[in-house]
Order: structure tokens, then sequence, then C-alpha cells
């Protein structure tokens, strides 16, 4: 099956770099990138052409830290310190999962909404229930969004009722969603909440899995300095964090951590050592007053980071509007330090939402060859032009001005998952 | 003519106080605040209702700084220092306000988008032009936009040809803009682009124009510090930035100023002692690096704030945006100086945008009774509840999802300018 597209494709072959073909062709077979032409090949000359004239196609995004079920609360208690607001709102807002008729509810409608935002790819936290984790990941797979969902695991901590009741059945029913994992593009991850909300024994058992049957691993680290405090203190054997990850053998290459916020030089050593991805969540950090990531300096120093939305400690699930705020808060860090650490450009941004996300999912930068296709149209023509507009100005634009009407079509591993197009012919 | 307006009524009557009304009535008579009711006086008994039924109806915003030609470039040059941004960008899209054509369809647009977004009352800047500024007042007239406009004052250190090519015709051109100026709801606003940008004598011009006349009058201050320090070598006899204004007489209690990043306690204390009303532009202040501005502290000392979008260095027009940004960056600011300024409250952040801004227009706070109707309807009921959902808690929701599709219908001094309601009766 061959798909070919029509517009001007803009893609992210490396940090900072935006390649553009103007009019140009973005082939697909079976839903695998073949290449992008500025001519098209002879070998497709009778192919189907989706044309969509002097629109913009770009890689979608990838969001690697939410929480599913915190969707409903999406810009809700704002003005809580976190721990108020993880007691007053998270915990009892979670805890509504349990009723699987709420979970599907909520479910899909999140699904649909990633996908008009053009949110192909995720690393999802779901709560600690079984049942609407599968529902989650079901309604994922079926909106056609891709990645990894999470049981949350959760099995001390937390208020009665609202976490697992007790360790074994934190790790019988991990095993149990394990099981019934039997999705084509939504699978699983492993997802101790943080370490203050897992046992060692439950912790020990999700790296035993990690190992034995090869899973990725999510959670959180470092984010703010009284959670640290909190870890040091169950782990006294831990000089860091991290290491209370590392131990259980949560801590490779196949790991996502959000926040990282505090992580400091030896920290981020053993972070790039390991080839963990850090997910930088800059509207979360502000909402939450958890600090100042330092961005710069783990792409500087080598780190994989790339952006998560992090709703509902995030407010937008619109990835447009994180990549924006990852700009801006690069550039509250520079006006802080100095400008020891140069602030992000949109097209380092960019990369940020797009490749570094996919490259997660062991895909390469931009519309690589190989990669699956996840490809989203933009239509700007309604927008006033201030000048000549270069597609990079374009591209900026939209960033900026996250219109989410704009948005045209959705690819998401190849199929087309929205079409909101009447001009594609 | 009586307006009745019934549904849940939230005011803002004071910094971080709501007054929510579940299920009350909004009477205005010939367009001015009557009172608002949990039960209608008999008197109205026989007089219509608009029953907006379980909706929001809440004040509608006053953005107080805002570039107008800047419309078209929103969301773009944002990696550029601000001088590289505003010979590249600014000044180069300004000067194609000459042509009075353009200035008609972009200013129809940016007049609809302002209405869109419930904003109902601005401080703006124009252009140098005349023609062009009287037809931005004519379009914001038409709109239904109330508020103040302000052909821009700009006669040195500009490009040529995109800056008033005397003083001499700076002078005449204002004399001719303010002669023409002849309508109702919008009315003009001495505004030199800021003291860089205009000679003594074009000061000293305004100022006697805003002592005669009579004139409010906005500009910039001390939004970064190279800015500061040109300012000193320009006027080596004014010790602060403000005494540049003040020496010509554009320094009082109808003069707003946008920014204030970098007022020093003498500049505050100048700034209170002359009523003037300082704009925080919480987005532009990232997205141009100008800095961190101490808002808690002039609330504290008593200083009037309020707020602007200051499009296009702020690339969000809508004050929802706009109010959790300034929400955010007081939380940067709080972090940064570990917690001596608390950071704002939603309420806090939401009486800023609207009653703080309404005060610059003589208006008492919230729906007062004696202010013309400024108001937005906001529906709500198609988001997730994720619990019993107070009214305070659904104004934090619409002001953090800023769901534009969610508005209604907006009234703007006793004008019913914006309908999209289909349940109203």
């Amino acid at each position: 099956m061959l798909t070919i597209l029509k517009g001007n494709i803009l893609s992210a072959p490396e940090m900072g770099k935006i390649e553009a073909i103007p009019h140009g062709y973005l082939v697909a077979e079976d839903g695998i990138i073949e290449g992008i032409y500025p001519v098209l090949p002879d070998k497709y000359a009778s192919a189907p052409v989706e044309d969509y004239g002097d629109d913009l196609i770009l890689q979608s995004f990838a969001d690697l830290h939410l929480h599913a079920p915190q969707y409903p609360m999406l810009g809700m208690g704002m003005d809580l310190p976190l721990l108020d607001w993880l007691t007053t709102y998270t915990y009892p807002n979670e805890s509504r999962f349990q009723d699987t008729d709420y979970a599907r509810y909520v479910y899909h409608r999140l699904a649909q909404e990633l996908v008009s935002y053009g949110t192909t790819r995720v690393c999802m936290f779901s709560s600690f229930h079984t049942d609407a984790t599968l529902i989650l990941m079901d309604e994922l797979e079926k909106a056609g969004v891709t990645g990894y969902v999470g049981k949350v695991g959760m099995d001390r901590n937390g208020i009665p009722g609202m976490m697992e009741s007790s360790t074994a059945e934190a790790i019988s029913e991990t095993d149990r969603w394990l099981a019934a994992c039997h999705f084509e593009h939504i699978k699983p991850i492993l997802t101790p909440r943080f370490t203050p909300s897992c046992t060692n024994e439950l912790m020990a058992h999700l790296g035993k899995l990690a190992t034995e049957l090869h899973l990725p691993v999510q959670s959180h680290l470092s984010e703010n300095r009284a959670e640290i405090a909190w870890v040091r203190e169950l782990h006294p054997d831990c000089e860091q964090y991290w290491q209370t990850y590392a131990k259980y053998g949560l801590w490779n290459d196949r790991t996502v951590m959000a926040h990282c916020v505090w992580s400091d030089e030896k920290e981020r050593q053993a972070i790039r050592d390991a080839g963990v991805t850090v997910i930088h969540c800059p509207d979360s950090n502000q909402n939450v007053s958890s600090g100042f990531a330092p961005v710069r300096q783990m792409l500087t120093e080598g780190t994989k980071v790339s952006l998560g939305s992090d709703i509902a400690g995030g407010d937008h699930l619109c990835m447009f509007d994180v990549i924006t705020a990852a700009i801006r808060a690069s550039k509250v860090k520079g006006m802080i330090d100095d400008w020891k650490t140069p602030f992000l450009t949109v097209k380092e941004g960019w990369y940020l939402g797009t490749s570094a996300g996919a490259a997660f999912f062991g895909e390469q930068p931009g519309f690589a060859k190989g990669n699956p296709l996840h490809a989203i149209v933009i239509r700007d023509d309604t927008l006033l032009n201030p000048r000549t507009m270069s597609l990079e100005d374009r591209l900026e634009r939209a960033v900026y001005r996250r219109q989410k009407d704009a948005l045209q079509a959705v690819w998401s591993a190849g199929r087309k998952i929205l079409d909101r197009s009447t001009a594609a012919k």
C-alpha cells in the first residue's frame, strides 16, 4: 500500500535544523516512510497523490509524560502546594477510575483530543486500576495513538482506597495487567509512580519484569527538593535519587524519567551513562513551582531530552503549547543564570517535541526512511502574512499560534487517523 | 432600556476575592449596571430575562497594552534579540500601515478577534500613521470594543520611512489625528512610543496636549536594562527613566506604563505617588527575555497594576492565556527569590485581567452599580467534572482551559456585541 502526500514538507533531521521541501512529496510504503522528494520519482508516477496544496506537512508530536486519569482535572487546583494538590485533587480523582464506565468515558475523550492536537506517540501513566488501564490502552489503540501506557505501581504512602490495598495485590495485578495487554500499537510500560509510592518489594518485582520481559520503564525523578529529601529518608543506602531505581533494575536505555529539575552533575552523568531519556515538562514545572530544569545543560552534555505535557500538573495537552512553554522556560533559565545557558530556539523546541520523542520508539530523526509515517497537515492560509513567509517562518508561526482548527489531517503509524481536509484530492 | 442576565454570576470586587451568585440576576439599565441579585427584585418582575441557565456570567477582559499593527506578526521572530526583532519584523511590518486598505483589512480582523476572546476594553498602540490609526479606532468602535487608541509618536532613532519624516510632521499629524477623533467608545491616548523614539520637542508637544486637552498617556517604561542605559544617555539630566516622561507632563494618574520590569524602589515610589498604572505583560517579558517584573511587590506597595497581552512581544491575544501567564510568571519570580514574593492566585490573576484594568476607565471593581455593563458568558457543560464543582472551581478551570468556543456572548458598554448562544431565551 502506497501513501504519497504532497505539500510543503518540513522535518527536524537534527537538533536545531529544519529540512524544508517546498511542494514536495512524502512517500510511504505499507505505512513506512520511503523518502521525501522535491520531485516525485518516476516509479511512483501512476500512484495516487494526496495533494495538500500550500499546506505544511510536519512530523506529528510525541508526548512522553502525561497522566491520563488527571485529564478531567486539567487546569484545576493550581493554587495548591504539590502535596495538597495530590491529596485534594489527584488521588481522589484517580480513585474514580475504579469505575470502568467512567474510565471508558474519560479515556475515549482523552484519546480523541490527543489526536485532534496531532499527538500520535505517548508514554502515559494510567492509575493503579488494572481494568481502567486496559480500557485506556484500548481507547488509544482505537483512536490510532501509538506508544506506551503504564498501570501505576503504588502500594505505600497514598490514601487508603486510593492506592493498592497490599503489595501482594500490586504485584498480582501488575501480572494480570501484563497478561491482558494484547494491543498492536499500545504497549505496556512498567510504571512505579515514584520511589516514595512503592515498597521495595514492588520495586524489585517491577525490576524483575523489566529484565525478564524486556519492558520499558517510566517514572518521576528529582522533580522537587522535598521529594528528593523524602527519597533519601526512604532509601538511606542510596546517595542519589536515581539509584533507587537503578538498584532494582529500572534504570537503562528503555527508561524515561519525567522532570529531572534538580538532577545535579552526578545524577545527569548517571542518566547519560545508562541512556535514560529525560522528559522535560515546562508548564508543570512552573505551575507546581518545581524549579528550573537544566535542559540546555543536559542537551549540551549529550543527554537524551524530549517533552511532556504532564497533564494535569501541566495545563496544556496541545504540544504546540508545550513547545512554546519549553522555549519560554529556557529563556527564564537563561535570564536567571545570566545567559550561561542559551535559550531554545523555535527549531530546537520543535525537534524536542517531535524527533526527540520519536527516538524513544526507535525512530530516526525527521521523516527518515524506515520510520513509520507519523505526520500532521497544517493549513495556515487564513492567517495574515506580515511579509513574504519562508517555510521556516510558517513553522514558527504554527508553533506559536497553536491554532487547533489549522490541523487538517493526522497520520499515525501509517494510518490516516484524522481527516478534516476538504481540499485534499 | 433594561438588560437582565440570569446565570451563575462571578465578579472580582476586590483583589483575591470572588463574589459568586449561583443562578443570580445581573441587571443593567440603559447599559449601566444597576445591581446583582440572588433573587430578581419585584420591580423587574415583568421585564424580559436572558436566561443562561448554568453558564457562568463573568466580567469581560481589559487588555491595557498591545500593539495593533503587530497583530499580523503574532508568534514570529521570537528567536531574535529585541533590537533585531524590532528592525527585522516590527518596523518594516508597521510601515505597511501607510496603506489604508491594508490597515482596514488587518484592523477589522483584530477587532473581531478581540471580541471573540471577550476583550472589551483596551489601551492600544497604533503605528505613527494618522489615517491607519483612525481606521483602527473606527474598526474597534464598529466591533463594540471600548477604550483608548494612540497614534504612535516616533520621530527619531527609527528607520527612515518607518517613522515620521520630521518632528514638525509628527506634531502636525498628531494634531490632525486628534482633530479627527470623533468616536463614541474609542478615545485618543497620547502615545510616545518610548523615550528613545521621541525628540524632546515632540515630548514637550505631547505633554502640552496632555495638560490642555486632559488626555491620557501610554508608553513603555523600564522594560530592559539596555533600554534604561540608552534613556540615561539621551537624558543625562534625568536620574531615572520615569523622569523623562514626568519632565514633559506625561506622568500622572491618567498614565499607563507597560512593563516596569526593572523599576526599582525609587521608580516604584514615583509610580505610586503619581497614580500611574503599571501594565504587566508576562508573556512578552519571557518571550523577549526582558526580565522578571516585581508584580507582587508593586501590589503589596499599593501600585496600580493590570495586564496586557503586548502582542506581538506577547504571542497570545486571549486574556485567559495572559492571566495564566501572569500566574506562572509570579511562580517563577517566587522560586527565584525564595518565596519572598508569594505567587498570584487564580483569583488575583482574574482580578488583574478584569477589575484592575477596568479601573483605568473609571470603573469600580466587580459588577459594581454604576459601571457600564461589560460581561461575558462562558459555557462549560461539555467539560469533564472531576468532582462536585463550586463556581470558583469552574472559574479557575475556565481561566486555564481558555476554550475560545466556550464563550457564548459578550457585552461591552451595555451593548451585546457577540451572541453565539442558542440556549438563551
